[in-house]
């Protein structure tokens, strides 16, 4: 049986001819049957999860009305441990939930368990396997997030993207990924890593999915994505890196441009080398912000990680600040570039998820946009050259992310 | 006998006729001495602050070396309480220390102890008294700070600021307060209320204290205030709520900008109501970003802040979105007024520390440039109609914090 999307699960609960706790015990029986191989939960406290369904049965209502969701384990939870992937906060219990985890429970969330990151949401890898095909990453670092809800175990889950870490693996693992406007999502109770670009996102498997997850983290009614659009008006963005792609994901891109009537749209020159200025940023923050853990526990940080943060050491303050008001200018520049579209068109990631679990993939296609702080949602469209799949990514104006969510869906339709 | 600046302390304790352990021991001496009254102290742990000094005697070194360092109460310690002036929170130990007390550590600070917030750095007061007048308010929301600051019981302090927090209780208690350009220093381990304001801030009695403390905050090599500049280009900013100044304030503000040649500059009118626009950011995002608080623990929550939030639940999304972009014209507008001036001086709050302990102040002189990023310094100079102290602010662009404080020491010696 295919799994129920979140927004229908919802309709048979209402309906009466589904219970959360039916509902979660399916997610569990199957979890237990595929996560030997999958391994994207980190934490699973299967009488919690089913306490928790019984608890949202006998209060009815609310946006999410008793459909479990993954959260990824950097983002805190006061009934589970945040461990972040680090020895360091193995087994530590925080002592509140994240605002976004206590939004989705005052929605009536099922907290199902903590999903596997990369370590502190950075490069070191965690065990999780691509669903599609167990000798490939799933991407990070939302790994657990992104291969849960492709696979089947739970209909929505939380990520977060500094790099690439929302949107990279939603396309890899064949799901939607999707990062809001910079600021919209509350990041309080989530690890912090560089607090210019962190971005708390959401994966699904349909864009209703998403709409409706949205409004939970919003505290707001959930916007339906509108059916009823228009053609949108599509700008095909290469980005000055478009070489990094891999032939089967250009001649994707290329496809879908195509089809979609779409225009050629550049980057001002001044912004070639923007991703110069995502890595001063980023580096210059992490070293500082994750000041606690490299000073009193070097010892517990991976040999990955402190080569990242080594390196960020030599980044001065002058580059920094140079590179924040770049991010200034390249923002109003980006908005910009919606004068005359509805949306940008881009690669989701270079290609298809890489062998091996050591490397999580290329986030470059992500970072330009994190910094820019727009909106972005991944939408899964065939597969590549191994068989695995493919996604577009699909970039709106800040602060129109209902609009970016619609046009997706006219895309999806259309694509 | 003064007590000693940071700078002055670290000279002695380099030139070997000082230590940390007898430094510290002093500093203790005047808390038993005075906390009775200011009550800025809510964890002293006298054997550790020794522990730590005896420890910094041995390291010698760092920027900081061997200084006591006081911690607003909403900083994460990993060795003390953080209880955020909340019964939520009380008594628990965080499980790492905050990046700038990590930081601190690095440059081989001594932390003193933490000191009184109100309720999670928002409005409702702690027991803090203004150490020149017990029967008035230090200001909040880093009250703790400002007093400890002000009557000697520590040469410097965090405080935060998401409205006024850092610059008015450091002018109500007649010290030196710096706010740095947003983004500047590391967030992680402070509790966040707005994450489009919220700055960390100093606290101390010297400008070069301030700059000393900022190096050590940054990671960086302090840069020493330049005391060669010449005379800054000074604008005048009353601001669009002037008339929210008292008359002593008006004169003294008046009589500094006549002393200094400053030229008047006023916002575009576009901007007369941005502190609209900074209370609609603040009400929706600390909504959101309280959730765990107010929906596990509401009958734990003052009803002081529990009001601040119900009526923040009626501001609209679109209204936020609103002023989120309304912000960011802002910032431009402000950033471009420095181009005919090096610095604005403007209010620090409306006039002297309000009488009793109930109210903190007006925090709006001080919210305008928390929403503009700038970097803030208020000064102390003279006193108002009751022998209260009164402050200048000083505000500069953007990333030009060294310039700023540059500018605030020719201010002082000439104003």
């Amino acid at each position: 049986m295919k799994p129920l999307s979140a927004s229908e699960a919802v309709k048979a609960i209402e309906a009466g001819t589904l219970t959360s706790e039916r509902l979660v015990q399916a997610c569990l029986d199957r979890i237990a049957e595929r996560d030997p191989v999958v391994k994207a939960w980190v934490h699973l406290d299967r009488d919690l999860a089913l306490k928790q369904a019984r608890a949202a049965d006998a209060a009815k209502g609310g946006v999410l009305r008793g459909v479990p969701i993954g959260v990824k384990d950097i983002i805190d939870t006061h009934d589970m441990p945040t461990g972040h992937n680090s020895p360091i906060f193995a087994g530590k219990v925080p002592f509140g939930d994240a605002a976004c985890v206590a939004l989705s429970r005052s929605a009536n969330a099922v907290i199902l368990g903590k999903t596997v990151t990369t370590e502190f949401a950075n490069r070191h890898p965690g065990p999780t396997t691509n669903p599609h095909n167990a000798a490939h990453t799933p991407g990070g670092s939302s790994s657990g997030s992104a291969a849960a809800v492709a696979d089947g175990h739970v209909p929505l889950a939380f990520g977060t993207q500094t790099g690439g870490s929302v949107i990279r693996p939603a396309a890899y693992c064949g799901v939607i990924g999707y990062k809001p406007t910079f600021g919209d999502f509350s990041r309080v109770g989530i690890k912090m890593q560089c607090h210019s670009v962190d971005t708390l996102g959401l994966m699904a498997r349909t864009l209703d999915d998403i709409a409706l997850f949205r409004g939970a983290v919003l505290a707001l009614p959930p916007v339906p994505i509108a059916r009823d659009g228009a053609a949108p008006r599509v700008g095909f963005c290469r980005t000055p890196i478009w070489d990094e792609a891999e032939p089967d994901t250009k001649a994707l891109l290329e496809r879908v441009a195509t089809k979609l009537g779409a225009k050629d749209v550049a980057f001002a020159p001044e912004f070639k080398d923007i991703l110069d200025d995502h890595g001063a940023i980023t580096g210059w923050e992490s070293l500082r912000n994750y000041a606690d853990e490299r000073l009193r526990n070097p010892g517990k940080i991976s040999a990955e990680l402190m080569a990242i943060l080594k390196k960020s050491d030599g980044i001065t303050f002058e580059r920094y600040v140079a590179a924040q008001r770049k991010s200034v200018a390249f923002k109003a520049h980006v908005d910009a570039l919606f004068d005359t579209v509805d949306v940008l068109l881009c690669p989701s990631a270079p290609g298809e998820a890489p062998k091996g679990q050591e490397f999580t993939g290329n986030p470059r296609f992500n970072s330009i946009w994190t910094l820019a702080g727009t909106p972005c949602v991944t939408l899964p469209i065939g597969t590549g050259d191994q068989g695995l799949p493919l996604g577009i990514q699909l970039v709106g104006l800040r602060h129109a992310d209902d609009k970016l969510l619609s046009t997706a869906h006219w895309v999806l339709s259309h694509a």
